[in-house]
């Protein structure tokens, strides 16, 4: 998405750490309307997968999830994130490791709100080393649920995430793909 | 808003220590469609405001907020909680205290995404006893931003954190006003 690669090359900052930070638009300040149109572009992408819903992680992802699932016009379900997995019988949990934290997290999902005739889209706000989206699948998988494929607004293609999931058969689309990026700026793939 | 009301009455459940549970459609599973049809209602209210931002906090503000944001063309800012108040000069902070969790933490907004010409409108899933509405409302304050109003999904009126910040002279609109509730029932201002 042209417009998604202009507005981070405008907006966004490359800090110590591999991190790009896009909290002008994305992921603190939403620029809604521009998110509004990313979510038109993501329904176009799975417009044949008979997605029935849309499934992220909070906080950073939900924006994104929301506007996919307003133009597809299904609900979105967004996991949460907990120190423990010691919860009720009542929910999916996944653990997710956190590479920026150095730590580990559960995410859980209501069973209530996924169930083996779903077709779930995931979708995110990043793509990095990919362990968020695969908490998200073990979690689809436990409903017995469909995934339909896997929607990121920024891929950091260096890190290869993406490509990992690609190579295990998930169909992965990410609106932008940063190839690398130092302090001088940024390449797209 | 009659739809919000019925839908409350259709999929909440009351839970003891006055919980609503409704998370089928507003604050784990998102029923997109119906979120942004609140989302144009709430436009409508504040239609005449002149508002240039909507304010919410993380996590569960997130959904209604877009929906707001969408409808009235502006951007959203999400304040991020956190538990230490202790960041860098780049933040406006406050304090709020969970009445839920018996703590408080801190919610924080980059300097960068609220600014003196701002109409800010204050938008959140839940109002019970208005502490959040009140630590945004110092966060907008500290960045010399006029407060236009307060638009909640559902309000608890018997807890009249509400009906404070209206005797303190805020506009506040929420589509469904709560005025009792117990496992027999609820009854709607």
């Amino acid at each position: 998405m042209k417009a998604l690669e202009d507005k981070i090359c405008a907006e966004g900052e490359v800090l110590p750490g591999n991190i790009l930070k896009v909290g002008s638009f994305l992921n603190h300040q939403v620029d809604v309307d521009f998110v509004m149109e990313m979510g038109r572009e993501i329904a176009k992408l799975f417009a044949d997968g008979g997605v029935t819903k849309i499934l992220t992680i909070e906080t950073s992802g939900i924006a994104v999830a929301m506007a996919a699932a307003a133009a597809l016009h299904v609900p979105m379900v967004f996991a949460k994130k907990h120190r423990t997995g010691n919860l009720s019988g009542e929910f999916y949990t996944a653990v997710v490791h956190s590479y920026t934290h150095g730590t580990d997290y559960h995410v859980v999902v209501s069973r209530d709100y996924l169930c083996p005739q779903d077709r779930v889209l995931l979708v995110d706000d990043f793509l990095a080393n990919g362990r968020a989206l695969e908490g998200l699948m073990e979690i689809a998988a436990q409903a017995g649920a469909e995934v339909v494929g896997a929607a990121c607004a920024i891929e950091k293609g260096f890190q290869h995430g993406g490509d990992r999931l690609r190579a295990q058969g998930v169909r992965v689309e990410s609106l932008a793909i940063v190839e690398s990026m130092d302090e001088n700026g940024l390449t797209f793939r």
